[in-house]
């Protein structure tokens, strides 16, 4: 089941800079774990912003819900969630 | 290079029946085609709306609203577009 | 798996009374026939508009689209959706 | 009577841990309080938001508002309140 | 129980001007009748706008949304409706 | 002559308790002079919120501006203001 | 007393051209009357729309929505009205 | 004096096919005299919209609204204009 | 060439209050200067708001960012500003 | 291949000057750089704010990316891409 979830990432300007770098080294192991996984299938940067659009496969809302407020970044972030479905037109089975 | 496309359909209330099952029927054949050539590698249906997500993946801004304005549907919809970069933590080479 | 459901009403105000009663009249069973299979649990109206709030209770993004799109008024609709979970504070199991 | 209320925390990203626990386990306490009295009917968690979507069914708009404004999380959310009436389609009784 | 009402009306323009009287005097007459019983207390024009904001003191939200669709302008307006509840400092008892 | 003001309160989180306290207090006794003038003659909570709708009754533009910009709380609010005029269906002479 | 107004003028684009002129022209000879009477100051074009930005110099709140909704055009627009007040800074008497 | 200019088209979807062929032509026409004597020295299309942006370059504010409001396409768009300035950092003397 | 400017004002609570005099200080000198060389020829106070309106006659969009960066008020300001044009129904000359 | 991009500078007001000089001084040398390479052709100030809106021309999203991130001001701004295309009406080959 997909979702379309936009991640805006808004850190303090005055969090010092080996704190972020922590948070965000915890960021990328916690986001490649779940690409690998095959629950996080896609991640892009929306360019120009500290932001990205990512499309999630979960097996439902709370599975979703448990892994985003789990972001290392989650306090950080605002977050939006449009739930998919699938499209008449789209050709793969 | 990738762009996230949004795509919002208002179709006239009062457009008869026939006229609308024409521009639908061009639209789809429209949509496949360039889902089968890779230009449009996913579509997804929003959730409750006539809309719809979909990536593109085009040489050049060109290319994209070339394929965008020659859409069927083109003048019944309003379109927004977001560019998209590689993320750094995505694990796709 | 639960979802709050948004639907405001925009009726055409030169729609003949009497088509304007049917498809209302269809919209009802409709509403009614999933009341009652449980997937459709809460409706509400918002006071003062033509408008309701509404809880689904379905098994996929899937699932809740074909019902919101098979709606009679769906076409004279704005519908919005905002998946939910489960709340860590809720005192039903 | 009902009504939809939408809570949206802020908590500053400086506030000491141990401070944020004390309010939130009072937080949970005080609506747990509340669910159990059946006052406060329903609580879902917005997904990927440390935000809420609640229905209340109070007899006044003044026992809303004192109960909203002694929840301990009060001074760091946003509230909105929807009003809602009995929808005609509704096959409760 | 008080609420706050704010009604601005779309009359379209290609209403036929009796057509336009007469509702305009039905909602006269209903908007007095329930200013007299007490029900709507206030009623005031947005100044430069075909609006009002309006105050009314009625029982619960269902009497208010009865009120309210039954508006003979209702299908050409749209209606917002804040909850209000006495405030500390209001010296009135 | 009528105007509907809207305050919304935004006090500083670290802002003392007993400063906090402070203020309020004076504004509530300014708040209540005026109302007692006949200058402030509605107040209501706006429900679930810190904040109220109110009704002015002055003699220009300037006395109602006089009177907010020495409300006690004036720098931690936003204050909005709609001009009113008499309504034509307005029973009160 | 001031007040900044602004118009924003949507005549619909099937309005015969005829009946346009005739509406504009009273608009016209209504708004240069009033400016000359010294209640309306001050207009102004904003660039690239068929809009404008004015000042009202009036009595009442009443006074200023009588005029307004007296202007010829006033089906077709949307008003916005700001009440002002002599500023602290402003150097003439 | 340079201003950016943002124009997004809305045509109604009845007008009929040679009436809009010719609106357009005359358009195009118009805005190539405009961009060829200087003032109109850049028009981009909006990518997936039937809107530009356009970089103008005239002597005064009147100038700029004289010669939008002539674009024959002018009653079927929305037009907002952004007064721009020399940036401090621009190496173009 | 005239320019309708809005300025509205947000200074830190915590901004010491001789610091917020020294800089209102000014500010007001600064503006009335401006004021007498009739380049600002019209301000005034938003009913309610620590904000105003303000009319400028300056040259050029250059002229206008000169003397707005050097309000002594400008870091802590939100300035839009709107290009105005001579109305055709201005009776002034 | 082109985009407008739009950036609003939000420096912190505690911001020690000395420090804020440097950040602005080093944005400057990175984007003449950029300017004289003719990845950056234009750039103009919004009159009346810390903002500019400029034009890039750069062979992909990635690079566009790229070199937004590493502006020294990127912490301390908000940024909005709108990719270009080439307008049919363009005289320029």
């Amino acid at each position: 089941m997909k979702y379309l979830v936009h991640m805006d990432v808004k850190l303090p300007v005055d969090l010092p800079a080996s704190e972020a770098a922590g948070i965000k080294a915890k960021e990328k192991a916690y986001s490649q774990e779940l690409q690998r996984s095959g629950k996080w299938p896609e991640i892009w940067r929306v360019v120009g912003e500290y932001a990205n659009y990512s499309i999630f496969d979960v097996g439902s809302n709370d599975e979703l819900h448990d892994i985003l407020q789990n972001l290392p970044l989650f306090p950080y972030m605002e977050i939006s969630v449009v739930p998919l479905a699938k499209h008449p037109s789209d050709v793969k089975d």
